[in-house]
């Protein structure tokens, strides 16, 4: 199978609502071309659309598969409104793609949430259960664990001893909580998330030290606190604290396989994308975006509205607001004329040398 | 217990099929030297060989431990072939690890397809099966899932509502597949792959903006399409499409822990090594290959062919067939010429500041 | 529900020892001063203790936290002794927080290991089980796995056929074992490892080669040992060797989302820290630290007692006992000097060039 033939998997497309061409150029406030009463129930790229999806075309290098597609209705930029295409109906609107995002919800709303409990989920003693919570197949909540009115879980879940889930958050299948966690309201963890995890600390274990010397586990008996509307992506681990806390605050968005050590602490509507690496102790400030395979390591402070580019290492105190990119990490723009430099001087070496001779002789 | 206490763990030798050092020197093309009736059952490096064991010298470094080995064959490079040892029967062939690899098939053919569904396992209303299914232990399918022939499922599975898995393929434990993903034939999904998750996509939720400003979540109704042949390795995701697919090129070789973003496409064949990122609809070509740890940022293209380094940092489109490497990816010569300059730079840097102040001067 | 509300979620405080503040100086070897009859039950940081928890002030920027903690019993640093506070009673003491983790067996003593056989726990044919051996709800055992003398599995496992477990290790939930895998004495493994997978090897398939070219899977019958008093973080993989084995040296902890490929032998007592991943066939000596992110690229040797520094790429050799940093790694002071260098060459480039002009005319 390739991904051409698969076009007949879209499962529960019959149940979801449809839109009118009209409706639709209502909610983007687009303009109308063509028969306004064609309706859409899906959305799609231009080149698999068909006659009852809606897509869109936002740049000039896609028109010729506007120029063929059999999608119902398009969604297409004000410069390209005259272009050569197919589409049943055509609606005129500024920046079609963010205008798509707001679509959305109108035709995909969210699936119902599954109910009840599944009669092979496992409770333990004394846990609680708000109204209306949802256990998948397989589930296993451990002794104590409260979980708040709306709470989904998937199936295969492992919630441990004394967790506390708080309202309508979602867990994803597969989710491991360490007992103790403590997650807010209307969370959402994705399939694999392990969130209190004992932290990485040995001290050594007495005698000489050197290669081979063992390492003695530091107990871990801080908490692992995930605030309110955080999401966190598939596979991401996040450690307990040792003693105080490791806190991933509200609002704030982690990617997937993204790893979180003890006692760190990140601030709210931080933005964390994939296989970032924060080490132990770090403090993270409000509003902070760390792009892909970013590594901090410990004990440093960002500050509120830090930037750190794609695989940042970061060695040091970020100051609050910049920008900060490279290896060791530095001031973006310094990073930038550092690295231009660096280019440039691969091409003078070797008159630079020559040069340092004569003047040494 | 170390490695060494652990010899007879090999569970499964006994129903392992034999083979003659006759038979052996056949299947690779090498000449005999010894008794040729001696038989082996399994292969083992030269120091933990036993007399049922076939091993392999291909480097004089390893002289020392064919000199004592107790393996019953061992394949031998012609520029060893008189090396002083201790198996009964030597065959020396070119290239002898690529030989043994050629023996490998003979010796330990695929073990047998577990049958049927297990009595633990939840097939959800309308999902459909073809000949020969098997399901594991304690796996949940969801509604209106199609499983083609052949399919293995191991246990823990999470095959959710609408997923469609095409015939022969296989998946190891603990694989999360999200609802709506497509996999194709023969694919081989290892333990914790999770695919078709929600990509990260969020927008600003109206209001000032600024650090702490609340992200609203982009529903991604895309999907996630696994070609025939694919691979991926164990705790590797797989984000579905926010409105246009993910696609994982027929062919594709995935490793371990590998994150793979919203709407990227990867080409056919490619070779895709442990723990590299890859940022939204990116594109890759098809037989590329990206070393390990490899980051590609959002929305850029990497040609046909080309490779990229360990640890390459991509910022921008790779040219078709080109090798690039470093942070940021530049061409590897040029990355390594200015490497190069770098660490002779740091060398002549006094020189360089004093002939600058007297030249100013 | 945010950090703050949640106090009320430690469970199992109450089961608890209790230590006098009297009992807490004793063991730290410290000087009481205040009222040694005060007990304590747990430790927390200043800002969340209550009155019968345990915490400590180290350093003076903590002093406005300690003036106003509601903590029972402080360790204070000698500087710090007669710092304004509340407490009931300081305990004065060198590094308070180190002399914290000594006394944090004594009021967390580990749990009661769970016992016994879960009913939804399912054995294979010819498993063998030791004495007082716990296995959670829903872990799956395959054919001829034996385990070992209070041996611990978590719920969700799955444990392949063959695999062998020794004395007293720990799985914790979600933990998946590929058939064959050799696991230690005080062995413990965290949710979501993948021990024993096959490795990502691959040959061309015939013909022409070029893009797209088909790879073929090598078989993978080399195995996985992880020696006794290996920890390893969640979601981390490890897999099996491809002829050779795969070996984690007895008393290496390894942290979470951390890569090791096929044929890699680690030493004893490394430190591996967060998403390091180690290609194939690379040796590591003993008591060898890595930092969080670094990669070592296929076939190099690590000398014993080696440090490589967060993010560092290997693309060599390392001699025993040095410490390397960056990209590609160099002897870490060559590395800061170099760095140091290309700042400095940034602000001095514009000079360099018309130097160059000008001696060049």
């Amino acid at each position: 199978m390739t991904a051409r033939d698969a076009w007949d998997t879209d499962l529960g497309r019959e149940r979801r609502p449809a839109l009118t061409a009209e409706a639709v150029a209502h909610l983007v406030g687009g303009t109308l071309r063509g028969d306004g009463s064609v309706t859409v129930r899906a959305v799609a790229p231009l080149d698999r659309a068909g006659e009852g999806d809606l897509s869109f075309l936002a740049h000039a290098r896609y028109a010729s598969l506007f120029a063929q597609t059999a999608a119902g209705v398009v969604l297409v930029a004000p410069e390209l409104a005259e272009a050569p295409g197919t589409p049943r109906c055509r609606i005129v609107v500024e920046r079609p793609h963010e205008a798509m995002l707001r679509v959305l919800p109108a035709l995909y709303p969210p699936p119902p949430r599954p109910t009840g409990i599944h009669p092979t989920a496992m409770l333990g003693r004394g846990v609680s259960l708000g109204r209306d919570v949802s256990i998948g197949a397989y589930t296993v909540i451990g002794e104590g664990a409260g979980l708040g009115d709306m709470v989904t879980i998937g199936s295969h879940g492992s919630i441990g001893p004394g967790v506390r889930v708080d309202a309508e958050t979602w867990l994803a299948d597969h989710v491991t909580l360490y007992p103790g966690a403590i997650v807010g309201r209307r969370v959402r963890l994705h399939a694999g998330v392990r969130a209190g995890c004992d932290g990485f600390g040995y001290v050594p274990d007495g005698g000489a030290g050197g290669e081979g010397a063992p390492h003695r586990k530091i107990p871990h008996v801080g908490r692992c606190v995930i605030e309110d509307d955080v999401e966190i992506g598939a596979n991401s681990t996040i450690d307990r604290g040792s003693v105080d806390d490791t806190v991933i605050g509200a609002g704030t968005k982690i990617d997937n396989l993204v790893h979180v050590a003890h006692n760190v602490r990140i601030g709210r509507a931080c933005l964390i994308m994939a296989q970032v690496g924060i080490a132990g102790s770090v403090h993270i400030g409000d509003g902070c975006i760390l792009a892909g395979q970013v590594g901090v390591s410990g004990h440093h402070t960002v500050g509120a509205g830090a930037t750190l580019a794609a695989q940042a290492g970061v060695f040091g105190d970020i100051p609050a607001g910049e920008v900060w990119s490279g290896y060791p990490a530095r001031p973006h723009k310094e990073a930038l004329r550092a690295h231009a430099a660096l280019f440039k001087l691969a091409g003078l070496m070797r008159r630079l040398e020559r040069l340092l001779e004569r003047s040494d002789a």
